[in-house]
C-alpha cells in the first residue's frame, strides 16, 4: 500500500479528532486516553449502562475491550454495541485473553453476531474466537503464523469484519487480502495498555473512514502508525518508563517523511 | 489579588497535607493521585458505599467528579456528600460531560441542593448547570464568554457555590466577584486527567482553607498555581507525554518567585 | 543475607516471567502492572466474580489489595483466594486504611484465616491486623519500631505468614527471623501505588519460590531490590513525575553489582 495513502488517515483523525467512546479495562484507561489524545482522537469513557445506549450514537466510533470483564461491564457493552449498530457506527472488538476463560469468551463469541468494524486479537485469541484450539503465544513459527492467518481469514469471511493478528509481525485482512507489517518495538510489550490502546487508535482510524470499504486501509494505517512510532519510541528510550513516555510523544509528532522511512509491509498471500 | 496570597495556599498545603477525598472516574484515579502529591495533599481514594460515610469526615475536603458514574457510584457519592456536609468538611464538583447525558445531568441538578463549595467545569458544563442549554465548548468568542461568564454568576448565586469555569481563560466567580486566568498551555488538553486533577487541587486547597469566605480564593490559588505549572511545564516539553512527567515535577516544585513571575489575572466586571 | 542470594530471585523472576493475577484499587492498576513488567512478571488483572476461581490456578501468585474494596470485589477476592489456597498457589495481602475503616478491617481479619504467603503493610495497618490499636503512623521513633516489631510478630506467628512492615526502614519476619532494610527514598511516598506495586512484586517473588521456606528470602529479596531501586531512581530524578519514570526504568535494569553495592541490611534480635 502507499504510505501517503496509510498517513491521509492520521491527517484525517488530527483535522478531525473522532471522538472514540471506549469501554475498556480498569488497567488501561488512562494510557487508552492519553494514546487517543496523542494520535489527535477525543476520548470518551462513558461506561454506565444508563448512559451508554445515549452516547454511542453521539460518538464517531466505539471501542470495547474485554480484559476486566464482568457482568456489569457485560451488560453496559452490549447496549453500547447495540446503539452503535443502529446509529451506523463502527465498533472494534479486543478479544482480551478469550480462550482460556469461559465468561469472557462466551460473551466475546456472542458480539461477533453483533458485526464488529474490525477484531483486534494476538494469534492466540484470534484463533480461539475463529473456533481453533490453540495454545499459541505468538506468531514465531511458520506454522503458527499459518494457523493464525487461517483462523483470521476464516473469522473475517465468518464475521465480515477486518482481523487483525497482532504480535512480532501484524498480520491484518478482510478475509481476501492480508497485508504484514513488521514494524514495533519488544518495548510495546513492556507497558501495560499498548495493545489495548491500539486497539481504540484502530477506532479512531475506522471512526474517519467514508465508508465500510475503507475499514481495512485504516486497520493497516493505525496499526503500522503505532508500530512505527513505538519503533522510533524505542530509538529514544531502551527501558520501559521512559519508553512509554517516548511512545506518547512520537504518537503525537510522528510524521509523514520518517513514517515512510520507517514503514516495512508485504502483501501475503492467502492459502 | 495578591501573588503572595494566592501562594500562601501552596504553603499551607505543602505544610499540612490535606487529606482529599476523591470519588473521581476510573480514568483519572492515579493521575489525580499524583497531581495530589505533587502539590503536597494526600490522596484518599475510599470509594465504596460501605466506607464513604465513615472516612469523609476524616478527610480535609471531598472531591467529586461525574466523569465515569454509574447507579453505583451515585450512590456512594451521595452519601459521602451528606457525610462531609454533616461534619463541615466543604467539597468540590466536577461536572464531566453533564448537558448532553441525562443520567448524570439529572444526578449533578440533584447535588447542587446538598451545596458544593466549588463547582469547576467548562463553558458547556457550566451553562447546563445553570439550567441554560448552550452548545459552548470553549470560551473563544466575546459571546460565548458572556454566556459562560452569566450562568457562572447565576449558578453561583443560586447555590453559594464559588463556580470556576475553565478553558483558555479561566474565570472565577463568587457571584459577586470575577477573576481572569490567562496561564496555562494548550497541552494541558492533550493529557487525560489534567482538568479532573485540577478539581481536585482545588479540593486540597478549599480544605486549607480557614473559613467560607476563604473558598473564593482558595479556588482562585489552585487554579492560579496549577495553570502557572502547566505553562512552566510546557516550555520544558512541547509533547504530550513528556509534558505530562514535567507538568508534575512542576506541581511539585513551583516556588512563590517563578509563580509571581508568570501569573497572569484581572478582574472582571460582573454584568 | 547473601546480596546473591536475594537477587537469585530477580534473576529467576526474569527467567521464568511468573504470571501474577492481582485484585488490586482502582488507583493503581496500570502502574502495578507496569513494576511487574518492569521486574520481568507477566501481570494478569482477571477481577469478575466469574472469572477469579477459574484463573487464580493458572497464576503463579495472587496480590490481594484492600485500598478502594467494595462488595463486589470482597466477593471476588474471597473466591481468587480459595481458587489460589485450592491449588496450592502463594498469595499476598496488603491490608490498605486497615484500622480506622470497619468494612475492609472486618474483611482483613476473615483473610488472614485463609492463610496469605505474606503481609505486607505499614506500621498502623500491621498493629492493627495483629488485634493493637496504635495510631502509630511510621516507624520513626523507638517505641513505635518496638510496637511495629511486636505486632509483626504476633501477626506472623499467629498467621503462619511472613509479614513485612515497610517505612522509612523495612521489617520483614516470619516470627523467628527480623531482618531491617534500610534502602528506598522519600520520592518513593511520592508517587502513588509504590508501596500497592510492591506487594505486587512480593507475590511476583513468593510465585518463583521453590517452596514455603523460601517465602522469608523472598519476600526480602523483593523488597530490597524495589527499595534499592527506588534509592537509585531518586539520584536520576528528585522531583516525582520524573521520578516516577526512572523507578520504572531501575526496575528493569538493575544489576547484581549496583544492588549489592547499595543495598543496606541487618539482623535484628526479635524480643
Amino acid at each position: 500500500m502507499q504510505s501517503a495513502d496509510l498517513y491521509s488517515f492520521v491527517t484525517r483523525v488530527r483535522d478531525t479528532a473522532p471522538l472514540v467512546h471506549c469501554l475498556t479495562n480498569l488497567v488501561v484507561t488512562n494510557f487508552t486516553a492519553n494514546v487517543l489524545l496523542a494520535v489527535g482522537a477525543a476520548p470518551a469513557m462513558v461506561v454506565a449502562r444508563e448512559e451508554v445506549a445515549e452516547f454511542a450514537p453521539v460518538a464517531n466510533a466505539l471501542s470495547v475491550n474485554l480484559g476486566t470483564l464482568d457482568l456489569p461491564q457485560s451488560r453496559a457493552i452490549r447496549a453500547a454495541v447495540d446503539a452503535a449498530n443502529g446509529a451506523g457506527k463502527p465498533w472494534v472488538l479486543d478479544p482480551v485473553a478469550v480462550g482460556p476463560l469461559a465468561f469472557r469468551t462466551q460473551f466475546a463469541l456472542e458480539l461477533l453476531d453483533a458485526k464488529p468494524a474490525v477484531i483486534r486479537g494476538n494469534a492466540s485469541e484470534i484463533i480461539s474466537l475463529s473456533g481453533g484450539t490453540s495454545s499459541a503465544r505468538g506468531v514465531d513459527s511458520t506454522a503458527a503464523t499459518d494457523a493464525a492467518l487461517d483462523a483470521a481469514q476464516i473469522l473475517a469471511l465468518n464475521t465480515q469484519a477486518v482481523v487483525a493478528v497482532t504480535g512480532e509481525t501484524d498480520y491484518i485482512t478482510d478475509g481476501r487480502r492480508v497485508i504484514a507489517l513488521s514494524n514495533g518495538s519488544p518495548l510495546m510489550t513492556r507497558v501495560t495498555g499498548v495493545g489495548c490502546a491500539l486497539s481504540a487508535t484502530v477506532a479512531a482510524f475506522v471512526g474517519v473512514a467514508g465508508s465500510r470499504d475503507e475499514h481495512w486501509t485504516a486497520t493497516v494505517a493505525a496499526i503500522a502508525y503505532s508500530t512505527v512510532a513505538g519503533e522510533l519510541a524505542a530509538r529514544d528510550s531502551a527501558l520501559p518508563g521512559s519508553f512509554a513516555v517516548a511512545y506518547l510523544d512520537r504518537l503525537a509528532s510522528l510524521d509523514a517523511q520518517a513514517f515512510e522511512a520507517t514503514l516495512v509491509q508485504r502483501d501475503v498471500a492467502l492459502s
